[in-house]
């Protein structure tokens, strides 16, 4: 099990893998060519960036039947999606702050971000474990109110794009067991959304396979699967943490 | 006035000023700190790539009184807005590639593209012309039917944003004279739009004010202001020109 990890550490930006809190430094390209420095670093002693840069972050709508089925959604023949724009990329454990002139509700979407690995252009579901790179925590944050508002457009990109507004994080990890996945959402301590990759409507294979089709998918993309029931709002100070098992745990807390 | 263009040369991709069909070759940063390196190449040497590297790219729906006013749409109080995904920037000269599996008509759109030059976060309307850093052509391609095609979630993003569906530039234009522009789309050599910026609900410098409150622009990142009325599908073979008198021509190919 490799979990790789994008930090700062003497003013520059690194990679590594992290295992039982210590870093082995690598140079070159997480995706690529790469090779260990031969540095060790204690987890304390990093700051933990979000793991890659992607060019394209999609995220999935009504992706899972629990849900289709509690909104009395159709469940959707395609996969549906937006996309979070890079000026809302942010690193675990730091503040999701609330937009200027908002004064709605922001609520967390705990959710698996797939991470792409190789270029993908129409490959088949079969090619798409070689393609995926690994797994990593999202929070697909969101202002619900600035969602829903103009009612002959739907603003699925502003509402889910304020700066801060896309935590992801600490880890990817390139090596997961999907079925055993469970997904988290615990509030200020308290779990709120708890779900298994099974119920996903586009499940990551099928997922990456269908999208290649729809565009190139690109080393170090992430597709962030949508997230199930249970998602809501966060009050001022309170600490949201999106918890994998087997991936980790990205911690955020909300700013006024 | 400067017309930044960015290209390819023996194999190097690099930016220069472009002047009466010659490139006067810079290095350095674009937005930054940038110095002639004496080298002049002549058009014809040179592979023009798009013009920048956008990290955001949006594009503005319903931006324009007299296509409101025509779709029967009301005037949107704030902007509203869509992303073009980066796996879909192409340089200008290229094909247009109809998706796989889609029979549907696929929709130029002539666009302004404002540059950003310096990062914007909360800034004023007088403070937008100072961080912006020119003015580009963007065809907004479109497949029309996907965008519409599910009832429950407009598909804004992957209807605008399969592979080629980005051509933007050839240049960035950092001297322009907004209230005289005219922006054309000629397909095959017959004029099919033409509009002045006077007609935009949101001009450049106020949108800049306003979505630099929503989220933090980045220098390179493109915002492209919608489009009057006139567009309409191309077909197979056909050469669509976006057209800005001084700015210049961005030109395409429809392949089927």
């Amino acid at each position: 099990m490799t979990n790789w990890i994008r930090f700062t550490h003497d003013d520059q930006t690194k990679i590594g893998q992290l295992d039982d809190g210590t870093v082995q430094c690598y140079q070159g390209d997480m995706f690529g060519t790469n090779e260990s420095t031969g540095e060790t670093l204690r987890l304390e002693e990093i700051e933990p960036g979000y793991p890659c840069e992607p060019r394209n972050f999609l995220g999935l709508w009504n992706n899972f039947y629990s849900r289709a089925e509690k909104e009395g959604w159709d469940v959707p023949p395609e996969p549906l999606y937006f996309s979070k724009l890079a000026s809302s990329y942010s690193p675990p454990g730091k503040k999701i702050v609330r937009p200027v002139d908002y004064d709605g509700p922001v609520y967390f979407e705990a959710e698996l971000g797939i991470v792409i690995g190789k270029t993908c252009k129409q490959i088949t579901e079969q090619q798409s474990a070689e393609h995926i790179f690994g797994y990593t925590c999202v929070n697909d944050v969101t202002a619900l109110e600035v969602l829903g508002r103009d009612k002959s457009f739907p603003q699925w990109v502003r509402s889910k794009s304020y700066d801060s507004f896309c935590p992801f994080g600490p880890v990817i990890n390139t090596d997961v067991d999907l079925d055993s996945l469970i997904i988290r959402a615990v509030l200020d301590g308290e779990t709120r959304q708890e779900y298994r990759v099974s119920d996903m409507v586009f499940t990551p294979h099928r997922l990456v396979s269908i999208l290649s089709h729809y565009m190139t998918l690109l080393p170090g993309d992430v597709i962030a699967c949508g997230t199930a029931s249970g998602s809501g709002p966060m009050q001022d100070g309170q600490v949201i943490d999106i918890e994998i098992d087997g991936i980790g745990k990205l911690t955020s807390t909300m700013q006024g």
